[in-house]
């Protein structure tokens, strides 16, 4: 498997990596138990502070350890590790312990105590910031409080889920800057 | 510009165009005043009912006519709409008529009073659900009430936004359907 070599990134602008769409992997701890979760459903909210929605479905182990937690670590896996994270989709952490099982390295977080995942372009380490759409949506709001990513490249190979077992992978990256108000970049 | 044959499609199978987290266009109205505006923060939160969460900034003249009407059409733009797209995020709605400006067809709707949008690939009717989060996060819950998509091709060719004036383009689909439980497909 690939591996990246990471710096800190400005939370501010984690919009490159999340606001396109990919499919992402959750990973959690409380006690001595960790887990990863496959996650789709996500939306940008706010630059600054860096603020992430979340669904997630609570029939997930993940799901009590980031309730309990209130932390979570969002990493972008890239195409290489298509098969793996679909594979970490369709199992549950109650039955196998998915760091061993799919050979990731949990790294530790600088400012949270879920792992990162060593194998993924970048890792976002979140902290609950508000759980009022919890028990009506399984809705988090987490803000991005330290971001990990390499320096180049600078975009991600990622993919994108559209229901029944098919991903579109990330294609070409054009700039359309020349139309945009500078206020709006 | 492009049009599409389109066919109602069903509310709960719309993830198939959403979920990739393409940038796309909200159409509203109230009264007699209506306008487009362009967003890429959104995510799929429940398949039945069809909710999907959009955050929409409320310096966007659209924000108003959307809070009165609790209504609106996301439409999804392919590729051949894009500079028109960042045009359109790039202008208010309180200067300029954007559909005579660029050339957009307003379509009666079925179920809302706002447009759909001709030259876009598919339009989903929306209907606010929630309204709790719009003061504190300009999060709105829609429910998408009636759909339309093409046939085919089954994928649009979308665009999504990484920030700074970039986009990248959708890419190959690829099935990995033989990874999936049957309960999660």
């Amino acid at each position: 498997m690939k591996t990246y070599l990471k710096k800190d990134f400005p939370v501010s602008e984690i919009r490159r990596f999340l606001e396109p769409g990919p499919i992402v992997l959750l990973s959690s701890r409380w006690k001595e138990e960790q887990d990863v979760m496959t996650m789709g459903w996500h939306t940008v909210l706010e630059f600054s502070p860096s603020l992430i929605g979340c669904m997630i479905t609570s029939s997930n182990h993940s799901f009590d350890l980031i309730r309990k937690s209130k932390e979570c670590v969002i990493n972008i896996p890239t195409v290489d590790l298509l098969e793996t994270t679909v594979k970490i989709g369709n199992c549950s952490g109650t039955e196998v312990d998915k760091f061993a099982e799919f050979g990731l390295t949990a790294q530790t977080a600088t400012k949270v105590k879920a792992p990162l995942i060593k194998e993924c372009f970048a890792n976002l380490e979140c902290r609950l910031k508000d759980s009022k759409l919890v028990s009506s949506y399984n809705f988090f709001i987490f803000e991005v409080v330290k971001a990990h990513a390499p320096k180049t490249p600078k975009y991600p190979r990622t993919f994108h889920y559209t229901g029944d077992g098919v991903f579109m992978l990330s294609g070409e990256h054009v700039s359309k800057r020349k139309f945009f108000k500078s206020e709006y970049l």
